[in-house]
């Protein structure tokens, strides 16, 4: 079993495990910093490591138009050309081209969308998606999906289900026929659509079940319902979910999403919001967020937090962020994206201990009364 | 004395030496990364330190603007804002305000000029600008001169050397009258002017000798003259200028002009050009400069140089690094600076050893035989 579960917290569903891949272990819960193109954004591999990183995250659109399957066959995979060899999991592209809206059309086939670089032309099949990250090289690749939008109505969500379904069948048989191109053992995820709707949910599980994946990512929420309907799915999709695969809640989230989601049985995460944010300036601390744009930090000689341990605060204070941020000197959005990058997985790191102590909820309480949520 | 003339070459003027700051020694000839606002952009000051930097120059004229003189003082100078703890050089903003062209007005008393962030009307004098570099807290702070482009005609030049000398009378007498206001010691320099005319270098260097500053600037060269008159300033100042005092080429240069002004007896540089230069691809090898966006490079394995231990070669390839600047990722930016800045610090430490050994003119001559100059 790639995936061992570790303990399961006695007063809620929380859970603590740990997923092994050839390219080193992942401790979950774990939230996997994204890098969209190979790079998570201003850092460095050994950046990430020192700060907690275990696992990250790459986008199979953006790496497939850049720098293109060539680069990555020529160099055997991502690991070897961004020099980060823990363990990466590529998303299928759903997500992206769901999110161009006008620039891609979805048949049963697959789905055609432009190049947000340069307009050009092309078809992504389920089978080619797996291709694509068997090039790639990831530890775990996700299959292709449609996403839509919350809310949408229930035919719509029931023929986006459908149409994710046939294409898992798809994914599942192709990956089973076909081998890693690295020598490392590649696992392949199912993802559970079905909007809002309970039902659609169940038929989507089920039917994932049967194809037998090495894990299930729940997708289709953070995308506009309300937070009362994503965390009803979510207990429902964790009730549906074997205890003994890794289960990944995709997109999610801000801090407290992750903790009101770990509670609820997810183990994975992955989000741009500590990244994209540290680069305007926005940082996290136990008591909430701040900009460091902020005119009040001008002479502040403190760090971000005077607490933390990361490479940003051990070094510089507020007042030296902020200056940075005003004359658009691109060190500060490597602090920034640091502390925030360390932030998130110092947060997860605190919540897997609770766990394993039967003490989650106890440690959320405690989390959330301090931190006043965005 | 705080400079400490270690070894004159036998074949040429070549010297080697160090300087000695509150701050640490620097070893010469010694290039400085410029930090314009504070940051050497892009870069820590550990990744400073680790590739070979002794010291680092920021600008008067930018700092004064932003973060401006409260918050310098609030942080107790420039080390503890930045967080660099070697020597600080700083200039004296002349420069800059030369650069500003229609945004100034030069007069006996001082220096009337707009931000070029908004626009604001500032006056700098020679004795403000001591003021200024007291609150920054630079080990070695620069007198303000005015510099003039080459060509110009000799009344001119003679016009601009006397306005310098002026200045550089009333920098002498006001900083030896004022106080550092860290406990840490400061030297002031000052800086021969007089375009391309020996007559007026020598009247240049003759009153600032009198002055008797900490060390000497060659300023007003590497601004529109021909390399046939650069070279013939440089060597007649430093023939003018004492062997115990350290010596400055203010903004070159090229590595072939460095070593060119090392043969001739300089001891210090700074240029924006390794650092500007990377972040447009541009970065040094052996043989000359690559740019790294160059599409042959897409399926590059091989890192910048093969035998090149700085911490972009050491791991990452150049298809890596093209892939980088073709997706605007900044963590290229900080790879291509790290390497141009680890190139700049190697070439003048080996520069140095062959200095003590005698062999200087043999060092130059085997590299420029390799190095195709831009």
């Amino acid at each position: 079993m790639n995936f061992q579960l570790i303990h399961t917290e006695s007063k809620s569903k929380a859970r603590a495990g740990k997923f092994i891949t050839d390219h080193g272990v992942f401790e979950t819960p774990m939230f996997m910093p994204v890098g969209t193109i190979g790079t998570v954004k201003t850092l460095s591999p050994e950046e990430l490591s020192r700060h907690g990183a275990q696992i990250i995250l790459s986008n199979t659109y953006h790496l497939y138009l850049k720098p293109g399957m060539d680069v990555l066959r020529e160099f055997g995979g991502l690991h070897n050309f961004n020099n980060w060899h823990g363990p990466i999991l590529t998303d299928s592209g759903g997500f992206q081209i769901y999110s161009l809206d006008q620039l891609r059309t979805i048949r049963e086939e697959g789905v055609e969308f432009k190049s947000h670089w340069d307009g050009s032309t092309h078809f992504f099949t389920p089978e080619k998606v797996v291709d694509i990250q068997r090039i790639i090289g990831s530890d775990i690749m996700m299959v292709l999906d449609q996403c839509i939008p919350n809310p949408s109505d229930f035919a719509e969500a029931e023929k986006a289900h459908q149409l994710t379904l046939n294409w898992a069948e798809r994914s599942r048989k192709y990956f089973l026929n076909s081998q890693p191109l690295y020598g490392s053992a590649q696992f392949q995820f199912g993802i559970a659509q079905g909007g809002i709707y309970a039902d659609l949910r169940k038929a989507s599980i089920d039917g994932l079940l049967n194809l037998e994946f090495d894990g299930y990512a729940i997708g289709g929420l953070a995308v506009g319902e309300s937070a009362e309907h994503r965390w009803q799915i979510t207990d429902l999709c964790t009730e549906l979910l074997p205890k003994n695969k890794l289960r990944y809640l995709m997109g999610v989230g801000k801090p407290e999403d992750i903790l009101a989601a770990i509670e609820l049985g997810v183990d994975i995460f992955d989000c741009v919001i500590p990244t994209r944010n540290a680069r305007n300036g926005s940082v996290y601390t136990a008591s909430g967020a701040i900009n460091l744009k902020n005119a009040q930090f001008i002479n502040d000689k403190n760090p971000i937090e005077t607490d933390c341990p990361c490479f940003a605060c051990k070094n510089f204070s507020k007042g030296y962020l902020r200056h940075m941020f005003n004359v658009n000197e691109i060190f500060g959005l490597r602090l920034a994206t640091i502390h925030n990058i360390y932030f998130y997985l110092a947060l997860l790191k605190r919540a897997r201990a609770a766990i394993i102590q039967n003490n989650f909820r106890g440690f959320k309480d405690k989390f959330l009364a301090a931190y006043s949520a965005e």
